[in-house]
C-alpha cells in the first residue's frame, strides 16, 4: 500500500453551498463512506465520468468503494484532451445519465483533470436543471479547476463560453492518483500552484521556492501541503466573490497573455500551465510600468524556472496574432484593456488602464530574448 | 393604434433576483426606455431571439424601440415548434451571440411562446456562465413559461432534461401580440390560466368561468386581468419555492397524465394545454379516491369545456403506452408515484401514495367515455 499521509481538510465557505476539500492518500478507497456521511441517497444512481487515461487505473477502486457502500454506479469514459469539452460530448453524457436512470437526487462524479471536471460539472449543472456534483481531481492543475464551481464546455469560436457556476458537494483529492501523471503535466500543474502564491501569499511562495525539488518528485508530504495551500488561496478568493464580479478576477494572473498563446498555438502546443507561466512573466514585467519593483519580473522568472516551466514565447508565435487573440478574450469588458498586475510577491491588483502598446512591447521582448 | 389599456404590474419576489412583470398594450414600443430604466449598459449588444411566426409581425417594433434608445441589437430567428428546443439550435444561438459580440453585460431577449422562451433562456443561462435575460411572451400559454426561471432544451430521450434556473430581469407582456394567435393556441393557453385558478384561487376560477366568452374573444381588459392573475399565482408559488423542493410541484396539476399524453402522441397531436386539460380532469377524478368531493371532477370538466378544451383522451391512445410514459416522467422520484390532487376548487395537495391501478382505471374511463 502507498504511504499513508495525514488527511488535510479545508472548507470553501459559500453559505449553504459551502463544501469540504479533502487531500491525502488512499481517499478513493473511502469514497463510499464519504457519500454516506453526506447523506447521498442510495436509491439514486451515480454517474462516474472518467478520463480514458485514468479509467483503467483508478475508476475500479472508486466504483468498488461506492458499490460496497450500497450505491449503484454507471461509468462513462471520456477521451483525453481538450476536444472533449464539447457540446457533442456533453450530449453523450446526458444520454448516459438518462440510460443509467439518474434522477434529481443523483450525483455526477468527475474523475480526471480539468477537462473532465469542467465537462462533467456542466452535465451536473444542466441535467434536470442541476444535480449533485463531486470532483475527484487526478492532475495537479485540477487543484485549481476542481475548486470554485466554474464549469464549462467550449464552442468552436471560443473556449469555456458555454457553462455555469455549479459548486461541487465536495472535492476528494487522492495524491496516489497523481503518481501516473506525465512529467510535463506535473510541471504544468505547478504553474497554478505558484500563481496562487504570487497573488495572495508571499510566505507560501517562498516555501514553494525552497521545496521545488520535493514537489517535482511528488513527495507526498510536500505535495499535500502545496495542494492544500493552493486550494486554500483559491477558496478564499471564491468565497469572497463567487461569480467574478471583482476580486475573483485576480485568479487570472498570467492568463490574458497565457490564453492568447494557447489560442495561437491551436491549443496543442503549450499546455495551460506552460502558457500562463509565460503570461505571469509578462504580467510581472508590466508591473514596472506602474512603478512597482523591477526585481518582481526576475524573481517570478527565477521561481518558474525552478519548476522547469517555460518563461519565453517559443519561436514561431506571431505578435499580431497574439495581440488579436487577446482582444477577443472575454476579460476585455467593453473594449477596455484589463490586466492582473503584481504589486509585490503575494499581492496583485486589477488595472483597467493597461495600454496595448506596453503589452505588445513585452510580447516582443518575450519572443526576442533567449529563454 | 390598438386600444390602450391600463398597464398591470406585479413583482416576482425572489430577494435580489426579484423582477417585475408588466402586462398591457403597446409595450413593445416602450421596451427601449424600460431597458434604460433597468440600467442595461448601451455598449453591450443585445441578442433578440424571435420565433419565425412572430419575427415579421413584432420584432421590428421591438428592435426600433431598443435602437432608438441607443442599444445595438442582433436578431436571430428560430423555426416555430417544439423541435427547436434542441442543443443544435442552442449551439447556433451561441454562435450568433459570439458573432454579435455579446459580452458579460449583454442581454438575451426572447420574443415568442414557451419554445423560444425556454430555448433563449437556456442560452442566457449558459452564455459566459450567465447573462441578463428578458422575456417578451407572445402566447397565452407563455404567461406560465415566462415566469419562474425554468429554462431548458430537450434531449432525444426526454423533454426539458437539459436546463437551468435562470430568472429574467423582467417580463414584458404586450397584449397586442396575442391577436395573431391561431384559435387552437388561444384555447390551449387558457388551460394553464385555469390551472392557476384551480390550484390557488377559487374566486379567480369563478371569474374565469363567468368571463370565458370575453377571454376567448381576447377582450383586452379581461385578458389583461386573467394573465395578471395567472402570473400572480405562478409568482407566489415560485417565490416560496424557487427550485421545486416542495410547493412548486403543485404547478404540475394535470401534468403527469398530460405529459404522458403528449409523449404518446409524439408531441404533434395534442398541444400542451390540451393535454393538461385532460390531465386535470384525470387528477380531479383521483380526488374521489381520497374522499374529496365527487363534484370536483364534474366542475373541473365543465369549466374546461367552456374554454373549448378537450376533456377526454382521443381515440387511438394505448393505455399501456400512457402508463409507461408516466413511469419515465421525472416527477416520479425514486419510483414512488406522486400526483397533484385537488382537494377543492382553489386548493390542491401533493400525494405520494397514488396507486398505479387507480390511475390506470381513470385513463381507461377517459378513453372509454365519449367527450
Ligand atoms: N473550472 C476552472 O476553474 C478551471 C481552472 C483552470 C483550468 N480549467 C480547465 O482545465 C483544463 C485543463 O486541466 P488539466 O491540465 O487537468 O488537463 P486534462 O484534464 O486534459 O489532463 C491533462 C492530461 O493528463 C491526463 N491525465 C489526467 N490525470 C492523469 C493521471 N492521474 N495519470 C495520467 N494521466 C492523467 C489526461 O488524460 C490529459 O491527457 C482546461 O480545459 C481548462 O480550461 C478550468
Ligand atoms: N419554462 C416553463 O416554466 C414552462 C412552462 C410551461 C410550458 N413550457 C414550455 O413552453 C412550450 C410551449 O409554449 P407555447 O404553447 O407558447 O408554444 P410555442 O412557443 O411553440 O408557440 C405556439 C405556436 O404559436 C406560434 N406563435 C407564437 N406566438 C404567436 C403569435 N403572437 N402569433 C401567431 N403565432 C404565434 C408559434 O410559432 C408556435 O407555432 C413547451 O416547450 C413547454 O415545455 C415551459
Ligand atoms: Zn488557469
Ligand atoms: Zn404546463
Amino acid at each position: 500500500m502507498a504511504g499513508e499521509t495525514e488527511i488535510r481538510e479545508l472548507t470553501v465557505e459559500l453559505g449553504e453551498r459551502s463544501y469540504p476539500i479533502r487531500i491525502g492518500t488512499g481517499l478513493l478507497e473511502r469514497a463510499g463512506s464519504l457519500f454516506e456521511e453526506c447523506g447521498f441517497p442510495k436509491k439514486s444512481p451515480i454517474l462516474l465520468v472518467a478520463d480514458e487515461s485514468v479509467v483503467g487505473l483508478y475508476a475500479g477502486k472508486l466504483e468498488r468503494s461506492l458499490k460496497d457502500a450500497g450505491y449503484s454506479v454507471a461509468t462513462a469514459v471520456v477521451p483525453s484532451g481538450e476536444q472533449s469539452k464539447s457540446l457533442a460530448q456533453f450530449n453523450d453524457l446526458i444520454t448516459e445519465a438518462l440510460e443509467a436512470g439518474l434522477d434529481r437526487r443523483s450525483t455526477v462524479v468527475a474523475l480526471g483533470g480539468g477537462v473532465v471536471g469542467d465537462l462533467a460539472g456542466f452535465v451536473a449543472a444542466a441535467y434536470m436543471r442541476g444535480v449533485r456534483f463531486v470532483q475527484v481531481p487526478t492532475t495537479i492543475l485540477a487543484h485549481d479547476s476542481s475548486v470554485g464551481g466554474k464549469v464549462a464546455v467550449n464552442h468552436k469560436l471560443a473556449k469555456n463560453i458555454i457553462g455555469a457556476f455549479h459548486q461541487p458537494e465536495f472535492v476528494l483529492y487522492d495524491l496516489n492518483t497523481l503518481k501516473s501523471l506525465p512529467p510535463r503535466e506535473i510541471r504544468s500543474g505547478f504553474a497554478e500552484v505558484v500563481k496562487h502564491g504570487l497573488i495572495w501569499d508571499a510566505e507560501f511562495t517562498s516555501w514553494c521556492d525552497r521545496n521545488s525539488d520535493k514537489l517535482l518528485a511528488l513527495d507526498d508530504e510536500a505535495l499535500g501541503h502545496a495542494l492544500y495551500e493552493g486550494c486554500r488561496v483559491k477558496s478564499i478568493v471564491v468565497s469572497r466573490d463567487e461569480r467574478e464580479n471583482d476580486l475573483r478576477a485576480i485568479l487570472n494572473l498570467g492568463h490574458t497573455i497565457g490564453h492568447a498563446l494557447e489560442a495561437v498555438g491551436s491549443y496543442n502546443q503549450l499546455l495551460h500551465g506552460e502558457a500562463i507561466s509565460i503570461g505571469m512573466v509578462g504580467a510581472a514585467r508590466l508591473a514596472a510600468k506602474f512603478g512597482y519593483g523591477e526585481e518582481l519580473a526576475s524573481e517570478t522568472e527565477r521561481l518558474l524556472r525552478k519548476f522547469e516551466l517555460p518563461v519565453r514565447i517559443p519561436a514561431g508565435y506571431d505578435t499580431d496574432a497574439i495581440m488579436s487573440a487577446m482582444q477577443h478574450d472575454k476579460k476585455f469588458t467593453e473594449g477596455a484593456m484589463v490586466f492582473v498586475v503584481p504589486k509585490r510577491i503575494g499581492e496583485v491588483e486589477i488595472r483597467g488602464d493597461v495600454q496595448a502598446a506596453w503589452v505588445r512591447d513585452i510580447v516582443e521582448q518575450l519572443k526576442g530574448e533567449t529563454g
